[in-house]
């Protein structure tokens, strides 16, 4: 049994705060600071260049990406870790395409996170070759999937409202009409439960700053289908994607498997800290997560619902449709989450209207959503927020 | 005056140890941890989410970009970090390609780092429109700029024999051929003086891993020529790059300015390290810092030219062409770089024959030189290394 007592008791979470902001940016785990000055001191400053044998620096980018596998459902050597998530869409968007450079049209939903498709468009800008990024509808992405598209790029769940799609049903639709997928994780990685090998997903990335917790600006990850590890080139073909890095041969010759992803210097103290942050997963079993999941989101449906009939719930109302978040639509959303952050219940706002909260079992326990209702409901009921301060859009993340 | 005692008072050296690979990656800055450490408790642990704000981390990239703009010779605002080098060759490289758009030949250089050229590569194959990556020996870049060339992408100092490219005269001459460049700086940045303003450059690229002490695997910075800057497309055009990111549009708008090279979610921590090495780049001035290096590095060929006559200077003698190491030739020159860094003299090895030794004022003074010198000497002169031990190639960094 996961103990989410001892899960919560890890993390440094400020007094007087309920946070429920996990889906954007995870609280710190409380040892990563000890980790990353262990790593500073004993590893960069008494190995300086050596330390990337002696203390592994050069395997940490798989090393790290084999214990995220464990919570996607990929096997060990099928991930691997770096850069940011935009630029490892762009990686698999690049490969995918060029697996069906017959076709040109890349679907994808408009709830898909903004960077995807803007990667997408720069792509097929400076691709010049006429390819098509085609966007549906959430729900018309099925219906959308035809031989004519090349690739679906899908952000598994929604970052606005939560909503799920579902992985199996459309990834065995888009490879009976040859369409090769790009699954974005951003929101399930470490919300809910993944299987990428179950599903036959030809690609996947995410991030890790979120639900996994590495840190502001932590490292991305990708998963590439064994399938087509030897056969996908990476576009952004890098020294450390090479088959002999340090041969420093002047023609690129892409390693096996997932290490041609890899692109540059990996990040050691970005990865210094998502692997003290992963110390805390290896507590924790992924489905019993997602039940507890469940439940805090349906206990703060509930709650919220029952105090604060002026907001509308955005995300589905089956918890079998919906991430690991609740998001509520709310006219003046910006200046009420401005309102609860200043009463310590921190949430976020996305524009136009949507006030979202993230719910963690790792670190949020009933009593947390209990605390949070009753202070929405004061805050909601009692308008207590400054809506002249807030005028202009949300500016933070 | 740079006080060069002060400067060195800074770095965590470690007991024993003469480190001449700053130019692979730089020493610990003793008040690094402890910034790091402030980041990741009183930041990302009290602040949470509202640290993006609170703390300035969203601008981080460009604040510390300016940081390091001035010694590269840029004005605020032209330079901005994020993501690894290799990503901003292609990025830059990319840019470039589309500046000049019906050319199809892009130069480079046998000296140029391996990575430019795999990206270079990667680039051209996913484009599939024909572009040829033209690689001369580095005396021949002069003679091959013509009116065919769209880029020419040259590492200013080569990182195997520290051999300096005239980054004015090329540029003049790419100019007047209607040619535009790009420029890694990797070896230059904190190692010699950059004038990218006063020479026209068109972009430059560069780590912060190496002479900057930002750290293993520290992020990466891009400049932009100011008038390129509103007309470039990035093509790794991430939502950071937008020029409202918060507006979360589906459509991609460039930022003004420097900003659209931004792509992904910034490394906070490992800016937070970076940054914190930055404060002693303040303490110096780069002319100073340049007339020191010159002097070390002359001190340091004499010495093991008198001592060492089967190692074969691989550096240009003339200092006014070489950045701030010395390289050696050495058939054995693996194994000997072993059985140095045993002796505590930390040197690196380049296939196939390359013995390189960093030389960096802020941390490496006379002393040390003379030191290092006569190790060498006795290692070299009573052949103190294993040879069978290190049949192999190298496999560090």
């Amino acid at each position: 049994m996961t103990d989410f007592a001892a899960t919560k008791a890890r993390f440094h979470l400020p007094e007087g705060v309920i946070y429920l902001d996990g889906n954007s940016l995870g609280p710190l785990p409380k040892h990563a600071s000890d980790r990353m000055a262990q790593v500073m001191q004993n590893e960069w400053g008494e190995m300086l260049i050596t330390g990337w044998n002696k203390a592994g620096w050069m395997d940490q980018p798989t090393r790290v990406g084999d214990r995220i596998a464990r919570l996607i459902g990929a096997q060990p050597g099928h991930v691997v870790m770096g850069d940011t998530l935009s630029i490892k869409v762009y990686q698999a968007l690049a490969s995918a395409l060029k697996l069906n450079e017959n076709r040109r049209v890349i679907l994808s939903d408009s709830g898909n996170f903004p960077s995807d498709l803007y990667m997408a468009e720069g792509l097929i800008s400076f691709l010049d070759q006429g390819h098509e990024l085609r966007v549906v509808a959430p729900e018309e992405v099925e219906d959308a999937i035809t031989d004519e598209v090349a690739v679906m790029m899908i952000t598994e769940v929604d970052y606005r409202t939560g909503r799920m799609h579902d992985m199996k049903r459309l990834t065995a639709k888009a490879h009976q009409h040859g369409v090769v997928t790009v699954w974005d994780l951003a929101h399930t990685a470490g919300a809910t439960p993944v299987d990428l090998a179950g599903a036959d997903a030809d690609f996947a990335v995410g991030c890790t700053y979120k639900y996994l917790n590495g840190g502001p600006g932590a490292p991305a990850f990708i998963y590439v289908n064994p399938r087509h590890a030897n056969a996908a080139l990476p576009a952004l073909s890098g020294w450390l994607g090479h088959d002999a890095p340090f041969d420093f041969e002047l023609n690129y010759r892409p390693a096996k498997g997932i290490q041609r992803m890899r692109v540059g210097t990996p990040p050691i103290l970005a990865l210094a800290a998502l692997d003290a942050a992963l110390d805390i997963w290896d507590m924790t079993d992924m489905a019993q997560v997602r039940a507890k999941s469940v439940a805090l989101t349906e206990r703060f449906i509930a709650g919220v619902e029952a105090a604060c009939p002026m907001l509308r719930l955005a995300s589905p109302r089956d918890a079998a449709q919906r991430g690991s978040q609740v998001s509520f639509a709310f006219p003046e959303g910006y200046a009420a989450i401005q309102a609860l952050i200043a009463r310590g219940v921190i949430g976020d706002f996305r524009a136009p209207d949507i006030m979202r909260f993230g719910f963690t079992p790792l670190y949020i326990d009933e009593g947390d959503v209990d605390a949070a209702v009753n202070i929405i409901a004061d805050v909601m009921t009692n308008r207590l927020w400054d809506a002249d301060a807030y005028k202009t859009r949300a500016k933070v993340t």
